[in-house]
């Protein structure tokens, strides 16, 4: 993938998914290097998202290099008035990748068109966040295994980016997926059509107790406030689909809980110190992953 | 120290204390050098702190590794509503140690009780600031030594928090401290009992006039305005416990004047070019301090 | 100019920045090293300048050093009221050069007086900012050499900073300055009193039309909305100052277009893929030539 854009999980092929997993699992560890030194990596975040950011400074750090950060976008030259081409423009003259969160759908795919190079799209508002993905899909394979998985995906599917990116990934994998939400945060029509045309195995449900003692992995994601009108609808939707320890008695013994975090109460905090909690190694494995994304790319 | 959470200064033994200050004169001129290349230290300020945060930034940096940073709390998952034991769980996987500056007492200890790797406590509200103490030790055993030492200590007595652990930590060695300030301000009874229990020599007085002959060191710390009702009030008591050039003709020749900084009119800038002014090397203490805690606990 | 303070452009012979820009040129290019590891050069930005900011990191960070940053002045002990001359001494004894930035003229002169370190101005309000000058300078060699040359100079030349040391350093060289702008915004009298003293060869114009044929640099500026009482003025103007693909039929085939950026709509886009545009290139400069100012002080 050498000095390719990085725009979406759907550019990537099976074997390109397989490859970056690999290269993660050797980077896995307090593994760091010279590898990339004098490599700098911007930072364009045009909304704040500290834990991504995060991550990816560790991951280049990790590798020996380090970066140059924008800045939140009160104080840059966006303020008076410049165009996102034109930024990308300048700052790609200080650095050897470009990492863009951008509220704006698309807004990767623009800057990818004015710079030659790779730009890294770390969230487009309802667009795409393929590094979130890659970091998912490696947490399962190392708990599940990505064949032969039954996968639970619950809470807000209409509007979690994440998951739709990571429903359109695993179809081309031998998993099963149930999706679990209230009828008003079910799956958008277009993403179920895409992935039954992929030939995905799907079901859906609007409660988690019957597909629980089936699953290998269960993602939970947070319900936001903001979706509903009031507080007390939001409250009873938050209750009914988040998980406690007395649920897990249904659940098989090697079930693992993923969370993409932060949470606020989907997840008892009693369940933290069982081995079901995996949420804080998948927050971890964003780093080999990423390490193992951009030592392809540079 | 190794792997060792740094909590507090009274957790310092005399024979700890002195391990560290040996090691920063070690550190103490242009030294840097490779020793923890690929260290990462994660920087928590949960409230600002710029002083110590680039302090602690420059000798990670000093020592050859570098700085993960939260950035302000506005733009982290904290304005999600994540708890503090989720969010250093997260950074726990991006950094080597940990530095957490936060409003709430005991924020640190808790942070402590969730990570396995090391947390420094930058300062928890009303508890502790451990490494501002150890480079205030520094100091002071630089310039007129820790035993045999008679030290006054003046202005904001009660609500200083710098102060109270400096007193703790001196009770250890053969000093002994005049505490100076407003009958409003004064050192807090449990403070004073504590000292007194740790048998450590003691006297308070309203005016430094009487004392400051004896001294050889005179701790200086602001009065902040938020502390009086009005501003006359204020400035009243601001100017009786300032110093000026004048006042230290009544001093030893070999006096050392410290302040944590920022100053406001507590000392006369005339006395800035005197050999008196002994502040701008006591914040310039801080990293050789810091690398040698960073480097006993790495 | 080892250890030297960099206050203004003014202060360079033209073997000064002949020296510098030979060196830039070395730098130019994917061009890093471990020249100056642990070297760390201390950011102080009194307010915002993202661009220069990124671009002195990334210098720093390309020679093998680091930076340190203070931040924003909100969370600084600037915000608590310390002096400019307390913070740089303070800050002195974490890096081994600072860039000082501040909305008040004068500020990096005051400030070299209090420190051993180098000093280099990265702005002082209406004052100066010499690194820009030097890239300035960088640009128009490589592009059209700075002898027998012939600058036109358009926009706001009242307010521009930019603009009069610009102008003042190519006075040291064998070149012919066009200066284009509304009455309203034309160089001042002192600035044109200052260029015919030092021998040189300037004319003045409201237009462009009559003197774009012979022009081998055209360097646009910015028209700031702010100077203007009301839109549809600030409008007419931007527009009469603005330049587009069609008004290029006149120009020389090799005509280098630049801007010191942001643009707002003072150049047409359609421009941006022509051999004119060089004001990217321009930007991209900022690196090498800040690397040589650096490697030449430190």
């Amino acid at each position: 993938m050498r000095h390719d854009h990085v725009l979406t999980a759907k550019q990537f092929s099976r074997e390109d998914i397989e490859a970056v997993l690999d290269r993660a699992a050797d980077f896995d560890g307090p593994t760091g290097g010279t590898r990339h030194t004098n490599t700098l990596l911007g930072l364009l975040f045009f909304e704040p998202s500290t834990r991504t950011k995060m991550s990816f400074e560790t991951a280049i750090k990790r590798l020996g290099g380090d970066t140059i950060d924008m800045g939140s976008i009160d104080s840059s030259s966006v303020s008076k008035g410049e165009s996102l081409a034109d930024t990308v423009r300048v700052i790609e003259g200080y650095a050897d990748a470009l990492v863009l969160r951008h509220p704006q759908q698309g807004a990767a795919k623009m800057a990818s068109e004015f710079v030659d190079v790779p730009v890294i799209n770390a969230g487009d508002g309802a667009g795409h966040h393929p590094t979130q993905t890659l970091l998912d899909l490696y947490t399962i394979r190392e708990n599940a295994g990505l064949d032969d998985l039954s996968i639970g995906i619950m809470g807000d599917l209409k509007y979690g980016r994440t998951v739709h990116s990571l429903a359109h990934a695993l179809a081309t994998f031998e998993t099963t997926q149930h999706f679990i939400s209230p009828e008003s945060l079910s799956l958008p029509a277009e993403v179920r059509y895409d992935l039954d045309e992929a030939g995905a195995s799907v079901t859906e449900h609007t409660g988690l107790e019957s597909v629980l003692p089936d699953l290998d992995v269960l993602y939970v994601t947070r319900i936001q406030r903001e979706r509903f009108p009031d507080e007390n609808e939001y409250r009873a939707v938050a209750d009914e689909y988040g998980i406690d320890l007395a649920m897990l008695d249904e659940a098989k013994a090697d079930l693992s809980i993923m969370h993409p975090l932060p949470r606020v109460d989907e997840i008892d905090p009693a369940i933290d110190d069982t081995d079901h909690a995996t949420y804080f190694d998948q927050a971890h494995n964003g780093v080999p992953v990423r390490m193992a994304l951009l030592d392809s790319l540079l």
